[in-house]
């Protein structure tokens, strides 16, 4: 029986998503638990794999388990084995035909930014920073060249694993709102603020987000035009990019599945962030 | 020369405010950058102690600064050898006269409360938690009890150092949001919300606003009718309320004090809490 489980984990304690032989991945932990709730070995695949340091709000694996196991039972019995920082949210029976990588027709990506003279502290590891205030309207223009179907070469990690750098960004929206509410709204008048960039694309390349963020934040601060991202994108090459940003504010909201798998499709805590 | 500080810091990496041996304090560190960056021993005085796991929003201290340093200078140079998860917000000269404990006219406390079927995991260590619903009338109607001139003894901790167990408590604020946008915003329709309590006061005896969650939390859950909490003040003892509950979703919203201070009145980031 093929089982699909949402999952949540705050990833500064992690080496990322993948399993790696010092087991102190994101898979690792999850694995581990479901070993010992079921009492057989359990081996999972994700929608989508995330690096050290980066969240999961809303990550979905499926595996085929063996043992039977009412849907709660999943949740409650693999979260007594999990870390306090990884927890699944919910299990759902599945068809044999889903696959949580393959099934997905999107996926969506959350950045958070502080915008402050003093860097994080209480929000350490789980907001990138910029001390310098950003033009919004910049960065929002420079999002146009990225939008639709693109070669994304220039902002592939050197390790990408993906059969083709050629992937469709669906939207990218960008938003901010003051530290303090009796702060100025507009960020001219406002030094400090929380940015937050949200990613939809059919699929993303390993580091994607995170270097397209470096490109934005530079046009963001003037050192580029909004259209520098246009020469960057038809370069084809990562060192026409700006330097790859901190995993610290990234957040992988989850994937998108068609209506008909009948899966949850609410990502808990999503507007709890800044 | 005096000068008061803000700082800011997540509390789950350390073992409370207040200097001890070990050094495992946010006294300890802000302490040890002070002295790093004056090259001369400075001790400081904070507004309110905090717990182990409690985290600050806006933690007031003074200290008497041996060498004279510009304002900005107190921040940023100190920042540089506080740990990520400490930073000081804001410097400011103030007069002789100031005295971060003393001239505080009230403390302001938020309790962050995850109620969900699932336990915290992105957020872990950063907000209480509960399973069952808990009714939010029944909470505000408790607090009324608290409210005013009393003798909190029975939300009072066996260690703690205050002269007195009499407090004026002024508000305690209760709401709740649910955990997605489209999750019905009554508490009955929606099973998974955050609670967000916020209280003022004069001054806050030792582990009084966890004393006073555990028995807000027993009231909510139908443990106990609103009235019991009249009950459970009136006995003036610890044995009659609910144990103290966790730290983890406690913030330190900062001190209060007079306008002609001219401090900082902003806390940054709260807004952002759940």
């Amino acid at each position: 029986m093929r089982i699909a489980l949402g999952v949540s984990y705050n990833g500064q304690a992690y080496s990322g998503w993948q399993s790696q032989p010092s087991g102190r991945t994101v898979q690792d932990h999850l694995e581990a638990a479901l070993t010992r709730f079921a009492a057989q070995p359990v081996h999972t695949l994700c929608a989508g794999r995330t690096d050290a340091g980066v969240h999961g709000l809303m990550q979905v694996v499926h595996f085929d388990a063996p043992v039977k196991r009412a849907e709660s039972s999943w949740v409650r019995g693999t979260n007594t084995f999990l870390p306090a920082d990884i927890a699944v949210q919910w299990a759902r029976t599945v068809p044999p035909a889903f696959h949580a990588r393959a099934c997905a027709t999107a996926r969506r990506y959350a950045y958070v930014l502080l915008q402050s003279p003093v860097r994080p502290s209480v929000e350490s590891g789980r907001v990138g920073w910029v001390f310098q205030a950003l033009d919004g309207q910049a960065m929002q223009q420079a999002t146009s060249h990225l939008l639709g179907e693109h070669d994304f070469s220039s902002f592939r990690a050197a390790g990408c694993q993906a059969k083709t750098p050629v992937k469709t960004l669906h939207r990218i929206d960008i938003g901010h709102r003051p530290l303090t509410p009796t702060a100025a709204p507009d960020n001219a008048g406002c030094p400090s603020c929380y940015w937050r960039f949200e990613f939809e694309g059919s699929a993303f390349l390993h580091h994607m987000v995170r270097n397209i963020m470096g490109c934005l934040i530079a046009v963001g601060q003037g050192q580029h035009p909004p259209e520098w991202m246009a020469q960057v994108r038809d370069a084809r090459s990562r060192d026409a990019a700006a330097p790859t940003f901190s995993p610290d504010g990234l957040y992988f909201l989850g994937p998108v599945y068609d209506d008909a798998w009948g899966l949850p499709t609410q990502t808990p805590a999503y507007h709890w962030l800044p």
